[in-house]
């Protein structure tokens, strides 16, 4: 039998070495470089599974951590998966709930059998090992799982990055051990090594022998310069396997996707483009637009000259400078429905470089106009 | 040249004297009885105008209070009106802001001249008068304006509800005055009197001399008990204008619309839909139902059996029991579309009982299935 997974490489740039890709799950065809919308709770925040599709979503994220606290394995399963639960019928991806346990709760210990921590929600003590991981993306019925990895914040000392980057082969070899016949979803392995060049190298060697469609690159994009990031990437970039999808976690702001994609990643996913949307903020090609701003509130402008997203086609900024003044909860859903836009026309523009054998030059001309705040327009 | 408002009446019910109609606007044609969904701010919170026409409304309401003190008439005027700032071509009616003078502001100094108040935005001191009230609405733009009113609670003295009564009339007069030559937007006055038979019928008998293609009832459903209310409507419908449409202002309740139809009203509004529908809480045919109980962890039906609402043909209970327990906005915004979809279906099961001449055995059926708030099913 064929399987329901496979990359397929369609171009590769000569400018930069990035490729436009396709890649198939059970669920739908993604083509890369793409940008995956955020839905931690099974939701992306604000917006029906109708509205992803006429953004272009073909896949999208969701949460094992908090999935596995709210509402849980026994709801999930008696649901039928999450697919059914909340209406999506195109590719979902789960993160292994290794980061948020690190990231989110006050409380962990590490052993080598699992990690035991305080629930966010209650306080009550859990415990997720690899194999408990699994279990829980079983239920969720991703497409595409992630192994459960240690990721270490950016200041550690040498010896604990190795010591964790070694314990999170070990999982790894348990999450494949546990994954390795499922038909239906595909386990990504994830390389850390946190911002030390050999154990980035050593990582990305030893677990490449575990991805069959996809690996991924964890521990990054958690607060040290973008330029150590970058830098990472090229470290890593000769020990990724050729023929499948590299996928960069946590990453989704314009200027990391453009560089991202010239050092060779193929995925993205990030909870930023609905978040500061939550918050007034509009991503544009040139730079980010906070709406509470004063000047906006005679601007009868759109978001974006020239964008098509269904904000831009009927409101102004001045109509959603007011909803945000107010806490209208239309005014984060239509910057969240332009900013996921911003994204997938950036990645559908990154696409039509790559095929053009012209990235480099895309990728300089966006630079020269990129601000990281637009004061003003 | 013929008025662009005008009140056609379709069917009088053989058992109660309730009314189909069609209320025509510069901007649409009404089927009433009709209920008119509520966007205080130039929004019905978490709502999409496309939403708003796919559930089926002709008309819905903005917040003159609301709207003068953000974004401001200069900000209106500079838009070209609400309908425009808001995307909705459909019919758009306002308050006068009276309602929210008395009951939202901190501090009030009733003049003649009109409403000295704090602004509940910043405390600032406002004045309304029925001029300015007026002028407001013209630049909202709204299809129907309604008049400067004084709206008294219940339990105060009759001498300070006549009084008020008949400084309302005043103010009508001046509301008449600079709005009845506007062939764009029809002033609907609005009869007061407190819970007084006498003053009721004299304020609906002398308000009655203002209507030209609708009136309204206002200062009911502010605290009284229902059947207080009830005693009200079948006190003043014998004074109510035949030919024109009657509008009980505030008023959404499943229970509330079918007892007002049968007293005769045409015209319902209120916030009550979205605001429950955020708090969790779902209207069905039969009651409430409280979202966020625990019954519905694992319950896999829709909000309501037959409900053909967007929330009903894609969603369970269970998974809406999941997004108002995260406070997902989702959540909120699927409670919205199955709550005003149930108002609107109501309204034409009510309709087309009219139709049929068998309002009263509606009303009979409906009352003998009705509770509050279910607690099983």
């Amino acid at each position: 039998m064929a399987s329901k997974f496979s990359y397929e490489i369609i171009h590769v740039d000569k400018q930069t070495g990035a490729r436009v890709g396709k890649l198939t799950t059970p669920h739908s065809v993604i083509t890369t470089p793409v940008f995956m919308p955020v839905g931690t709770n099974a939701t992306v925040k604000g917006l029906t599974p109708e509205e992803l599709k006429d953004l272009g979503a073909q896949i999208i994220l969701s949460n094992t951590y908090h999935l596995f606290l709210r509402p849980g394995t026994d709801v999930l399963d008696a649901a039928g998966g999450v697919h059914k639960f909340m209406n999506w019928d195109r590719s979902l991806l789960t993160d292994s709930g290794g980061f948020q346990v690190f990231s989110l709760s006050k409380t962990r210990k590490i052993k080598e059998e699992g990690v035991e921590f305080a629930s966010i929600i209650d306080g009550s003590k859990q415990f997720i090992s690899p194999e408990k991981s699994i279990a829980i993306q079983n239920s969720i019925g991703s497409d595409i799982m992630m192994a459960f990895d240690e990721c270490t914040p950016p200041g550690v000392k040498y010896e604990y990055a190795r010591e964790a980057m070694e314990r999170t082969l070990r999982w790894l070899a348990r999450c494949y051990e546990v994954s390795k016949d499922n038909p239906d979803q595909m386990l990504f392995p994830i390389i850390q090594g946190n911002m030390f060049e050999d154990l980035r190298i050593e990582s990305a060697r030893r677990t490449a022998e575990y991805a069959r469609c996809g690996i991924a690159i964890g521990g990054l994009s958690v607060g040290e310069p973008k330029e150590v990031m970058y830098h990472m990437l090229e470290i890593m970039r000769p020990y990724y396997p050729d023929d499948q999808p590299r996928y960069l976690m946590g990453v989704g702001s314009v200027d990391c996707i453009v560089e991202g994609v010239v050092r060779g990643v193929d995925m993205f996913d990030c909870v930023l483009p609905t978040r500061i949307a939550r918050n007034g903020t509009a991503m544009t090609r040139v730079g980010n637009l906070n709406l509470r701003n004063a000047r906006f509130v005679k601007d009868f402008r759109p978001l974006e000259e020239g964008c098509t997203c269904y904000a831009c086609r009927h409101y102004s900024r001045a109509y959603i400078h007011h909803l945000i003044g107010k806490d209208e909860m239309l005014g984060g859903r239509l910057l969240s429905i332009h900013n996921i836009h911003a994204l997938m026309r950036l990645t559908e523009d990154i696409r039509e470089a790559i095929m053009e054998d012209r990235l480099m030059d895309f990728r300089d001309e966006w630079a020269a106009n990129w601000k990281d705040k637009i004061t003003e327009d």
